[in-house]
């Protein structure tokens, strides 16, 4: 097995062995991620990190990567990025970032261009997000992040909560916990609960499912407590909004009742769903989350340019 | 003959043996281009790019070109750079540039920029296009291209297609083409033909031009069909427009009684001036002249701020 | 004593001693920073270059500092830095960015940004301006201008000129001056004069100051002339900021009785304070001025991040 050319489009193209080897990778990689020891895997390699949206947390974290293993970056980002949507084609501009690289990040507002991409490209395409379709990499690093406090995902208890119809990255998330063996609940307003297509394929996996909106109650069975951001534009009424978004948030008082070893993560940027008193608790996990985003695409690149 | 500490602001600025000296260099560079090989031949230098208006191709292929020989690059793009112009004065951009870098290349609205730029600035200051003016790099890798593919420029054929009058790559091409000994074809719509000053100053060089708005006619005996963008503004009436977009574009069909070795180039970004079927043709040639700003590039940097 | 690991946020936080070392060290730096030297001292660390607004003179010359060093740049600037500011919270922009390198710069555009900042982060924070705050590596290099110049800050006349109540340099200059045992002028219109407690501080160090609003009489007796930008926001009529800026302006005719050794200064970038025929005088140093912020950004990461 080897990962070495391989695009990275959805989580789903990665075999569990696949996924693994990332992760025992990363691992190897926190060390360099933190400036503690340097690098030279990737010198002389270019990195095209192409943002026709904005997306400042996996930009910067690829870029620290690539810079980390010694390799340079060449970015498109801001308007120049929403420029070249308008002005030439897709296939086009990948051409180009292609020719003056070795390996190709991109985020798009439209479902379908990472893979679309691929195809254009002789080098590797990382998906960095792609409108309402995938976005591995946060999902690699997700698992990581869990794996890192708890030596395993099978057998966790991971309650997904928020905004879990419009918010991609409980998707890819939930299918690859279920393949990996962690059960789940699923905590949102009804209107903006997880797909069925998606709570079917979990239970196909032959993995439990609870679906409520009833947060507090989830708290003492969870392992991983996942909050993602409600958006005030999926609501007609303020009002409605309003009422939604404090049920489905994180303060000090709703954790009496976790477990000591529970983590709470989130991908950021959070707007008001974690209260920020809950920082510094010891449950608190989405800033080294973040951070593990560095070590994570640092495997992913080497393994991708260089094989293992 | 030595590049070092040279300004490149105008292909005429260069003699044919120091274009031959770029083209040899930058077959050298090929290798590192493509990332097989790495290079530390501008290790500690710094690149200031600084594009007061938006290239994509230019700015990345500048940047990556740096990078894969060891050097660093500071940027100004996209609305900083236009904020710039209207804040100081060019002299004083130019100077704290200077104080912070090796070499300058810079794009700029205005014609003559680069040229007073290079007064004020102690270092080299690479041409990236200033206005209607010059855009030597580009006439470099399109004459790379072309010797690639053929092994020579004298006694080729080139049709150059398009909008002539305001398309500034055909001029600086057309005279170094001229220079180096190939026969042309200029192919445009009658408004948007070929200036005067650049047909005669071809004809003085010993040349012969075909001038003509039959594309079709012009195939068979073309080595190099070099299209390029025609844009609408140009016309007072749309339909005006249409036709002539109609006219001037490649397509599988126009292509049947090409020469088997027949290339097809252009500057890029393209708008609909070939037809997308023609990219898997082997004439297609527009892809790899666009890869070629890198190693042509390169060889550039190092000469300018090394020598031989 | 030892910089490593510490927040440069007010030039304040520095004791006499440690500006001297940075001196001394930025002085051992010049060679590296004009590119006729390598180094490889930061080689794996990551700077992240956050500007919340823009500044271009401070960030290109940190980002250069950081990789004629051996180390790499992550960058936050132009459009993106201001959507950060509406979207999270700084505490979260500053956590992130703190996972994904090893020191951060920053440019702020509420006062205290700095120092709120640098309570959130692990790693270092040099404040890069912050507002009607501090700047003071900008203090630092026109400390290392005057020094490289005299060989002494002590016993020489700064005159300083222009807008002196909201321009944010000459309040940490003066103060850093005259603990270093500087006399000076305060030249400027009454409406924006040196504010009091700048004043009162300066007086309290045991050092002379002479508060004038006439520019000529003060260069005979000056070592250096510091000019700085009348912004025309500042006055209600357009008719009084023309006069003022008039009176405040440095053009040859005034230089006829200046020492011979006199040397201008400004922070750049500049309106119209400075005539641009007296760039090619002797007294010039502006340019200079701007270059130095290249060694003396290069020593304060040097020591920050390693110590000495």
């Amino acid at each position: 097995m080897t990962l070495k050319g391989k695009d990275i489009v959805n989580i789903d193209d990665l075999s569990l062995q696949e996924i693994e080897t990332i992760l025992d990778s990363a691992r190897r990689m926190v060390d360099i991620a933190k400036g503690r020891k340097g690098s030279n895997a990737l010198e002389g390699k270019i990195l095209a990190s192409l943002f026709f949206e904005p997306s400042t947390r996996t930009r910067l974290s690829f870029e620290t990567a690539m810079q980390r293993l010694g390799g340079g970056v060449i970015t498109i980002a801001g308007q120049e990025g929403s420029s070249l949507i308008k002005g030439e084609t897709l296939a086009d501009t990948i051409r180009m970032a292609d020719g003056y690289s070795d390996i190709i990040v991109m985020r798009h507002p439209r479902e379908g261009a990472a893979r679309m991409s691929a195809t254009f490209s002789e080098n590797p395409v990382i998906n960095g997000g792609d409108g309402a379709g995938q976005h591995p990499t946060q999902t690699l690093l997700d698992l990581f992040t869990m794996r890192e406090k708890f030596g395993r995902i099978d057998g966790l208890h991971v309650t997904l909560v928020g905004d879990l119809r419009y918010g991609r990255t409980t998707h890819s998330l939930s299918l690859a916990l279920a393949r990996m063996g962690a059960s789940m609940s699923f905590v949102s307003p009804d209107i903006i609960r997880m797909p069925d297509h998606i709570v079917n394929d979990v239970k196909e996996l032959g993995v439990e499912v609870n679906m409520t909106n009833d947060l507090k109650a989830e708290v003492p069975g969870s392992d991983v407590i996942y909050m993602t951001r409600i958006q005030k534009e999926r609501f007609a009424e303020e009002e409605e909004y309003l009422k939604v978004a404090h049920s489905f948030r994180i303060e000090q008082g709703i954790l009496e009742n976790a477990k000591r070893e529970m983590i709470i993560m989130h991908p950021l940027p959070r707007v008001d769903e974690i209260d920020p008193s809950v920082d510094f608790t010891s449950h608190a996990r989405y800033f080294e989350q973040a951070f593990n985003g560095v070590p994570v695409r640092m495997a992913l690149l080497k393994l991708v340019l260089e094989g293992e």
